[in-house]
């Protein structure tokens, strides 16, 4: 999916919300844990519910990988369920992956050919040719981490050089040379708000991926307020607050109030902020 | 397995050697994809062959991935192999995690109670809160990449801030009160050899994780003379020099010999070097 094909689906839906699947085995309804593989189950049921009202889903790998092959199996079920059944959504697998270039080599075959998803979150820290591999492949994209939505994002990114440049600005500033904006995005932490601002004035243009709205405390307003461009450039993902919305039986109806909510505040934003 | 007994390895086999089991479906001798299971088959008889002349293991996880669930399957056998034949050895999953928190606690789950390694590489870059989760864990250690061997290592982790500290040396700095000696290692690139000095000012006696030597050109000597303490301190790691020694039927045997070739030079330098 290229740029444009993503702000369409923005424009069409009025929405620019990722549900994150951080599925985690020991957080989903226990009716559920009968199933046989309960993991997939809880999946589907939250993508039907909530397709409508987003355009991306971004897989949390690490919920998957915990549970071994299972997880595995689940985390590639989920990705063909979303291809075959909703065409139009991005998939962000969320990896946070990045290696010297033989090994990147093998984690961008691992989700641009054996699982098939349209994006990959990749850490910055190894560099250009850590990065590159990823970004041999066609309308496939890398979300490069650059201000994180935790604590420790203080540790390093925010760490200045002699000329007052902050590592997540200096990551921003090399790497937007190393593919355009139809191929790189960035993960931009909604709860540092202000810093959209500074963002903004590196890479105007890109989309970014902001994570850090509901659980982790983000204001989606002014996220939209500092970072909207004009073609929205935003993709703003809520996992914990869509997903576990509920932990009866009714988890689904739950999730797509939410999510419909979430589409709704959203749609404002778009009226108000787009450019 | 703790430091102590990791020295006590390296004293007893006269070797620091850690074989990287990047193994590459599309690399292993041909006779081997009639297999069941061709990857696992491969590393099984690299395994056996190297084992007297080695300490460690480092399964990169790229490789297994890159296969999806097959590659899942014959990583886990890997792991379950070594451990139960050969249960001195210490294993480090080369995976280069780190995310949030909450993530990061799935992702140590996934290395530390579903597959059960000692080891597993971690980033930096999302900063404490990243790792601390892989830090919960009894006799498990963090290697965190600190600085690596590849050409990329030189666009953020060589930037100086406004005291003329190196983003490198900073995450040493950091990390290095967020566990002990006992539960944390550095990945530093043997290409560098020159930095092993600056990197021991600063932890002096922690053990260090070298990538780099062989295919990637770095000199062991240089390493040892610069990065060798009281403990060796120092697991150098070697993957497609080992591993891809020969191509023919004979794999396991020229896989052998080249371990065997470098423990006999490992033993030189401990010799020379040990303090």
């Amino acid at each position: 999916m290229n740029k444009q094909q993503l702000f369409e689906q923005i424009l069409k839906k009025q929405s620019f919300l990722c549900v994150g699947l951080d599925t985690d085995i020991a957080k989903i309804p226990e009716h559920l844990l009968d199933e046989e593989d309960p993991v997939y189950t809880f999946n589907k049921s939250i993508i039907d519910a909530t397709a409508p009202y987003c355009i991306a889903y971004k897989p949390n790998l690490a919920f998957y990988e915990a549970q071994g092959l299972k997880g595995w199996l689940a985390f590639e079920r989920t990705v063909a369920y979303i291809r075959q059944r909703y065409p139009d959504q991005f998939i962000i697998a969320d990896a946070k992956r990045g290696d010297i270039g033989n090994t990147s080599e093998m984690y961008a075959q691992t989700f641009f050919e054996t699982v098939k998803v349209d994006a990959v979150t990749v850490s910055p820290y190894m560099g250009a040719d850590s990065v590159q591999p990823f970004l041999k492949y066609h309308a496939k994209w890398v979300v490069l981490l650059a201000l994180t939505s935790n604590p420790g994002s203080n540790d390093f990114q925010m760490t200045e050089d002699a000329r007052g440049e902050r590592l997540f600005e200096k990551v921003l500033r090399i790497s937007k040379n190393w593919a355009t904006e139809e191929q790189m995005m960035y993960v931009i932490g909604a709860t540092q708000g202000q810093m959209f601002e500074n963002v903004r004035k590196i890479v105007p243009n890109h989309f970014l991926l902001v994570p850090g709205i509901g659980a982790q405390g983000g204001s989606l307003e002014e996220v939209c307020r500092y970072g909207m461009n004009d073609t929205c450039g935003l993709l703003v993902n809520s996992s914990r607050a869509i997903i576990y919305a509920d932990h009866s039986e009714e988890f689904a109806d739950a999730a797509r109030d939410k999510a419909r909510e979430t589409q709704a505040e959203m749609k404002i934003m778009l009226d108000k902020y787009l450019k």
